[in-house]
């Protein structure tokens, strides 16, 4: 049985505490380094971003995850500056903060992980982090994991917590979360920072298993902006301190707040008033199904119509015909909030005002019908407005 | 021999009378109706959208033009309604209009053509233009040009007309282009409307070869919204009038005509202020330096960066890092109007203020070596501004 909690600040399962801080990265002086510290140790498996430029972090952490096989004490992470583009220089800059950092718990240096989030090609002042360090270990606590979610923001304007407490067999475990993310976001591996941690035990090739099948139906269905970071990873960690639990039920717990995290990314997607949910069904093959779900959920031109409420539905369609899917126009059938737009070829009728009502929704769902087979398949994406563009066209100054 | 003239409006070649008109498509009362008349006939190509979502009049003017082999008489444009995604309706509208363009003309019904620009999914106030067919016949002239060429307009701002003059042996030759866009265009074929037309004598399997080349070198190089359109097509017609010109000396003139009126289009594209060319070199193949070049001139990250005026150039190389081509990011360069962004690994260290005045320019030039191999390719784009945003999510209402 999962049960799900609705408190927007969570605490660490247990096995893990956390602290969130300001090192001085930011110049604005607000929290830009976040700690997640298993004292006992725990297993850990990571996915990380497909992006041939990977940032300093991301190599080594990498590098270090294989060579534990998975044994993980320590994950370090600063917002401000994404240590990427930085040449050897960048290399040095993350090793001193692991090596420090896995100095002061008196650990094997493979188990002391770190990744960054921020600008691209600016040098990191890794000796802030490292003269925060010791107090930030201090004052970590079960409590302090929501500190350490808003230290890791960049263009994030909500806290990204998720939770689920699993039943079975008269005991509990929990499934708790973390993430950042609103722009720079597409699904190419990972797209965002994101940290799930049980204390139920779970060995490392079911952790790489469950990690990898929760990713698939929640971080790789979401699309801001087209763009993917060098910094993206997310990370499955497992104390064991609740016992084993079944992965029937965990599983899906895991991939419950997985989903619940990635649709917070998008909602929190820069710029965004409005979730759009792209449905595809009656597709011939899932490839199908998800290639026409991710090209109308990446349109622009469906993106602004939504933004401006203008039930423009040609585009949904113009979108679709251009997926490289073998679509039929003339038995194509859309719906926007279960309102017919298009069928047999045609208009469907609905008086515009019903329209424009549903594209003023909070959630604009698009139902798009192949009629070609079974397969079915979901995106989610957000309305692109002018304030997207507020938000990057000055990022850096 | 080609000579370039500068002037924006100019006049049909030889063969050829064009005339724009208002027939109340458009509520605003503007021109919205274009014909283009070869009166004694021409040979004519034409490329067509990709997307299988098409609208009426491109199915049936490409069905026409197969049947005619590629004999030529009028070709009707509207703008306002784009008669697409309109069922057996939109069809019998667009059959209508040609059906009175060829009887007035005393023409094969296959050589009178039509497209329509504008919203998807509603229908076409047919008999409105079928009205105006005697006026706009009787009022087209050489210098109705720029006229036609305005009542194609959607979102555009500006008038987008090209013109090469071509001397061989003492003769000449003129090779005219209009064009419209300004948002839906990506290279999936075409991308826009646009109609070249020469007074030289080109038989129609020369036409086909000299467009298909010419648009592989403009109008498939330039995005501005990744999203392609239902009624993209690019027409080549040739009056015959001023004889024959070697394809050597000609293709070349309509090569730049097509390249002159792609860039026009992204000069103008929705909320633009600047263009920008993404220039790839190094790179193993050219389907490489195409790649690269065409994610990195789609990416919002790049196009907002350049928006606000602001160097931030790690995302170009986050862009490239994504693009599926297997570049090698510690032996990548990245300059941006000649100035050195990113080299052997690591930022150049040039100053801030010298990037931000090159990122301010009309024209930013991003140029990206691999140092891969020896080929190279070129993409435009146009900066993402707020007001590609407004322009987009108001464009119904």
């Amino acid at each position: 049985m999962t049960e799900r909690t609705t408190s927007t600040a969570v605490g660490c399962p247990r096995g893990f505490i956390a602290a969130g801080t300001a090192c001085g990265i930011k110049a604005s002086g607000a929290d830009d380094l976040a700690l997640i510290l298993a004292p006992k140790g725990a297993t850990a498996a990571a996915m990380f971003t497909r992006n041939l430029v990977k940032a300093a972090p991301i190599v080594i952490s990498q590098q270090k995850i294989g060579a534990s096989r998975g044994r993980f004490r320590a994950l370090v992470i600063n917002s401000g500056c994404a240590n990427a583009a930085t040449g050897e220089q960048g290399f040095a800059n993350a090793d001193a903060v692991m090596d420090a950092l896995a100095a002061h718990l008196k650990c094997d240096s493979n188990e002391a992980l770190m990744n960054s989030t921020g600008v691209i090609g600016e040098h990191l002042s890794s000796q802030l982090i490292i003269d925060a360090l010791p107090k930030l270990i201090a004052s970590c606590s079960e409590s302090g994991l929501a500190r350490a979610a808003a230290a890791i923001h960049t263009t994030d304007t909500r806290l990204k917590m998720a939770e689920r407490t699993v039943s079975h067999g008269g005991r509990t475990c929990r499934v708790v979360g973390i993430a950042k993310g609103a722009g720079m976001i597409h699904p190419n591996m990972a797209t965002t920072i994101g940290v799930i941690m049980t204390d139920a035990k779970v060995d490392v090739p079911a952790l790489d298993h469950m990690l990898r099948s929760a990713v698939d139906r929640s971080f790789h269905r979401i699309t801001v902006d087209g763009d993917t970071s060098t910094n993206d990873s997310v990370f499955l960690l497992a104390s064991g301190e609740a016992g084993e639990f079944p992965e029937s039920i965990l599983a899906p717990a895991i991939t419950q707040v997985a989903r619940e995290l990635a649709e917070m990314v998008v909602r929190d997607g820069e710029g965004a008033a409005k979730l759009i949910r792209v449905r595809v069904s009656g597709a011939a093959s899932p490839a199908d199904a998800l290639q026409v779900a991710q090209t109308v959920a990446s349109s622009l031109l469906v993106r602004t119509s939504v933004a401006g409420g203008d039930p423009n539905w040609g585009r949904i369609l113009a979108a679709a015909g251009r997926s490289g899917v073998g679509i039929d126009p003339d038995i194509v059938a859309l719906r926007v909030n279960d309102l017919p737009l298009f069928a047999d070829g045609k208009p469907a009728g609905t008086p515009k005002r019903a329209l424009e009502k549903a594209y003023a929704s909070d959630e604009v769902i698009l139902d798009i019908d192949l009629h070609q087979g079974d397969a079915s398949d979901e995106f989610l994406t957000c309305d692109l407005t002018e304030g997207y563009v507020r938000v990057n066209a000055d990022y850096t100054s």
